[in-house]
């Protein structure tokens, strides 16, 4: 494969990053911060998700965010992991939220974390379609978590991912529906840069048109190399978050996405364009930084002002 | 190219890391880092450098550093930059440091930092020479910072190094000496994987028996990319830091090496050995956290412990 000539960057930040701290960021910041994104040219942005706010508090000011998000040419997603997050996205009116399903390599995780099983989430596909089709909108995506492996169970192999394909392909099949985009994500940074190639590799072969993106953590320093190896295979899609912030980077424990200006910054050095405007997404990620409190990990950044 | 099947480390974290922070770490504190290192099984430690204690304060306590090293096997090396370094670092009795040159590809830099010129340094190779055959060293290897760009200079291009390469063997072998080993250092983390992988080929082209090490700073984000572009041609020979300490990775401006742990991780990923014990190594990163009192850059270190 070669390079793609252009890459969608989804930034992941304002959702991802912010729902994984301890600290709660107020909705004016979040706002303000998702101007700046705006400002940088950020083609996607994940604003919130729509979760329970007692079990995250962070988010508790989802419908609130999304109200005061500036008009712009910029794409807004919120996340949903069940039918009434769904609802309330749509609710707000001010979404492109696409149709997706989720679910995980690892049960572990799948119970940890959706507390469902592989036969449930199956068994709940046609519930999904139906409310999906409710608001006219044809199932377009699935997430799979984990998807190189998890603490508990360590490596997934390719051939889990692609059952899991499979089954979910055919249940949607079952109800006339399809979908054209798969994302991979390294949810906990198992990921190493022949795991990405060869997961790449199988996929495609089975599936070769389906659309694959990148969601990848940089839990154990391989981040970048997986997304350059993702770049090299292809890919023309990351998740990643202004700065690097979330995951708790800087505590014991996972680390956060990769950074999204860093993965731009590779981009532009390999004649990619993202669309983004480099020293205004540094600026970005120094106003996440500020508002966060914390050291993040994004390397560019600091190298957009002057050394003192 | 294929991955090698061993790559050696080299540890330049006490010497590199500590060089450019603002804080002084005492003797004591580097030599038990120093300690950690080897029980972690460290090939090869830069423990200091041997210049001017009125520039560089960090390293005023070089010759106590050394008169301190624990017995191992590890092998201890220590920087200089001119003769009187040289012979400073032979007086200790304690390295077995091998004779290197050291020069710039991007002549602002060279001289900014080593205050001389592309001539100057040409001319003053038969010095070298002469005081390395007065300590029984042959000429081993040539570094070349700045390899890959500069901030002043831009990009370099890989005919500017091979200029670098052809005159420096030239003059060695009208003394009748040559070199093994190339040390290609990104001081200002101006590589990228495609820079890397053209840099490489080149020197191959032409020089097919040099060894050729990598010094790579993670100063943009591109830093783990680069290593592994650099596994993939080949390269079995890095320099990096006990979690990522040095280049004020967390004040403005530059970044500090890539991060020792996260490089051996990545081998092991790759099934590569480099002889470290992955779990001690992460300690080492936690102590060397612990006296710098930074929050270092290293996200493997970080895992190895248990999440709050």
């Amino acid at each position: 494969m070669a390079y793609p000539s252009k890459v969608l960057l989804r930034e992941v930040g304002p959702r991802e990053g912010f729902q994984t701290l301890d600290t709660i960021v107020s909705t004016t910041d979040k706002l303000e911060l998702i101007r700046l994104l705006v400002e940088a040219g950020a083609p996607e942005i994940e604003v919130a998700s729509f979760v329970r706010p007692d079990r995250v508090p962070q988010m508790a000011d989802a419908e609130d965010v999304i109200a005061g998000l500036p008009e712009s040419g910029a794409a807004y997603k919120g996340l949903y992991l069940n039918p009434k997050g769904f609802e309330r996205a749509e609710q707000t009116g001010r979404l492109s939220n696409e149709a997706w399903l989720y679910t995980s390599a690892s049960k572990t995780f799948l119970k940890s974390n959706y507390n469902t099983t592989p036969q449930d989430f199956y068994d709940s596909i046609p519930e999904w379609i139906e409310i999906f089709q409710r608001y006219n909108k044809p199932l377009y995506g699935l997430m799979i978590s984990t998807v190189f492996g998890c603490n508990e169970e360590g490596a997934i192999a390719p051939e889990i991912v692609l059952e899991i394909l499979d089954e979910t392909l055919k249940r949607a099949g079952d109800l006339g529906e399809s979908f054209q985009e798969i994302s991979l994500a390294d949810t906990v940074g198992h990921g190493n840069p022949e795991k990405v190639k060869r997961m790449i590799a199988e996929i495609r072969t089975k599936y070769p048109l389906v659309r694959i993106s990148l969601h990848l953590h940089d839990t154990r320093g391989t981040g970048m190399a997986n997304v350059h190896v993702g770049l090299l295979e292809g890919v023309d899609c990351f998740e990643a978050s202004v700065g690097g912030v979330g995951g708790c980077p800087f505590a014991k424990g996972a680390a956060g996405n990769v950074v999204t200006e860093d993965v731009a910054y590779l981009c532009a050095e390999l004649g990619i364009d993202t669309g983004v405007n480099l020293q205004k997404y540094a600026q970005a990620a120094a106003y996440a930084e500020e508002i966060t409190g914390l050291t993040l990990p994004g390397k560019f950044f600091r190298t957009a002002f002057s050394c003192g």
